[in-house]
């Protein structure tokens, strides 16, 4: 048995894929990394295989939910939208759009926000977790009222499945309560929307610590090269301990190795830690930069090739973002019916 | 001297007033009164007929912070519209539109919440009022972030004065903050508004409460007609007193009915008091009802005439929002390429 990342995709998905939308997306602080792809992006790739309309966000405006300005945005966008055409999401099925470029989704905030009360807001375990950390006066208002924004991402397009891990369930119930009261009070426009609850194995950073993250400089990005990828994975945090296991709970930084290469050379974590045995981290890591730089071979390639072309990106956001218009656009009008505000 | 409402207008407006852009509006939560009139539909007239670029709002969205739906919000705002024409705002002059049809503009909403802090948005009076009255879980996410929507409503046409009371002062500032912290982070664009402080004597309900309120059945509606405002003011709360005063501190229904004979009378309120001498409430009230029918006689006319065209108050609107959609678009465009969110 080899060891893939699965979703608990509800049985009405498979036997009818087209009815399904899915709403997912990324915040854009930075390239996409090896995590990232097993973490999400192969899920969002094998939807769009089995023919489900998947609708992908570039949350342009979450990047500042705890920031004080975009940066350099732009060049963080590009890079993440040549992640998403390495790894396979095609623009022709697969709408690309950035949160920016949609003023009817962005409007959706207004009514929404009325919806819902101050303590439910601040009731949300991001944001309580962000209170925590930096006090009331170093929460921004964005931050306070960013799962109302993902509501309006998830509504205005009536996308009905939302993949999601386990820590973002409270957000996906505001959508939902949200969706509730304004069909309750007004028409019966939106679906809540059901979980994609994904059973990922959730990899560490290189340094063992609990996620790989650009700014820590414990990920393997996407766009890394071979000789980049080796330099990351000879850094990694082992043990002294020459035999090799897989043991998530006792040995989280070598298991994690063991699990990367596991995912990448299509079997499982007990085979790889078999096939190490007592040669000990250096051999462990020479077989996981192997399976690694042989598994993304293909995708950095067609990278490279998606790179070349400086107006790509440019294009297929223009695209995307038409399309997320053009539905927003319907959305709001519906939205503005129901309300009576369409004088 | 004649009672007046004065507005503290700055030197510079009257001598350059095309330089300057106001913003005002009104939350249509119910047709306007006289009270309304001379607190400010007076003085947006007179700012109109200088040759001041007005931009009227139809709040409609903040029609939502502090109550569960719109009920029945697309006849309030015709009534707000026609109150609007019958008083003397030219559509050709003013630009009348409704928030809830210019999305650009209400998109600012995103970017302009990463600019302000949780603690700075409960600290807003009216925000911790309504706190105090209702607790958090009865404040809505929009009557927590309405002063940011505010601000979007300003800053969206460069409006660099703003009609306001004392009370209102918080919200301005935090206006100014905006517009402050968005030129520091990301570029010039945006013009701190300043107030236009109105030193309007504020009508008190006709029964000698704080203030005309359609819900509390104390206002005079600009639409009533003679003898329903004949009815609204021999209800009104007096003494009984006799002898006639202006002294709002001693006598405040009585000095109200006076204030209110002396701004329709053009006179002032000594005169008025004068006037009737030991005539008692009922020789006031019949004078106050003699100069509060005759001075609104021609709105009322004109109000009648405008009401009489089915299709006028759709036309107007649609011709604002357009204005203020193109306004809205170009300058969200500028916003979009400051902080580099044009792809």
């Amino acid at each position: 048995m080899t060891t893939t990342t699965t979703l608990r995709l509800p049985s009405t998905v498979l036997s009818a894929p087209t009815a399904h939308r899915v709403l997912t997306g990324d915040r854009p602080t930075g390239s996409l990394h090896i995590g990232h792809y097993f973490g999400s992006l192969q899920n969002r790739v094998r939807l769009q295989n089995q023919g489900i309309d998947m609708f992908v966000l570039i949350a342009d405006y979450q990047a500042i939910t705890d920031r004080d300005t975009t940066g350099n945005i732009g060049e963080t966008v590009r890079e993440v939208v040549l992640d998403y055409l390495a790894v396979g999401l095609r623009p022709d099925e697969t709408t690309i759009f950035a949160h920016s470029a949609v003023p009817a989704l962005n409007q959706l905030m207004l009514p929404f926000l009325s919806l819902v009360s101050m303590s439910e807001l601040s009731r949300n375990p991001t944001v309580k977790e962000e209170i925590d950390s930096s006090g009331r006066a170093g929460v921004s208002g964005l931050m306070l009222t960013y799962p109302v924004h993902q509501a309006a991402d998830i509504l205005f397009c009536d996308a009905n499945l939302v993949p999601v891990g386990e820590d973002q369930l409270p957000h996906l119930e505001l959508t939902r309560t949200i969706a509730r009261r304004f069909n309750e009070r007004y028409a019966p426009l939106f679906t809540p929307p059901e979980a994609l609850l994904s059973t990922t194995p959730r990899l560490l950073g290189t340094d063992g610590t609990m996620k790989m993250s650009k700014s820590r400089g414990n990920a393997i990005p996407l766009a890394a090269n071979s000789d980049e990828t080796a330099a990351l994975i000879r850094s990694a945090t082992t043990d002294s301990n020459r035999r090799i296991e897989y043991d998530p709970q006792n040995r989280p930084a070598v298991s994690n190795l063991v699990m990367l290469a596991a995912l990448c050379g299509g079997t499982t974590p007990e085979a790889v830690a078999e096939q190490v045995g007592d040669g000990g981290a250096a051999a462990l890591k020479r077989l996981v930069t192997e399976n690694v730089n042989e598994y993304f071979a293909p995708i950095r390639q067609r990278r490279r090739e998606f790179a070349a072309d400086p107006s790509i990106v440019g294009r297929i956001l223009a695209e995307g973002n038409a399309r997320a218009e053009e539905i927003a656009d319907r959305r709001l009008a519906e939205v503005r019916r129901a309300m009576g505000t369409s004088y």
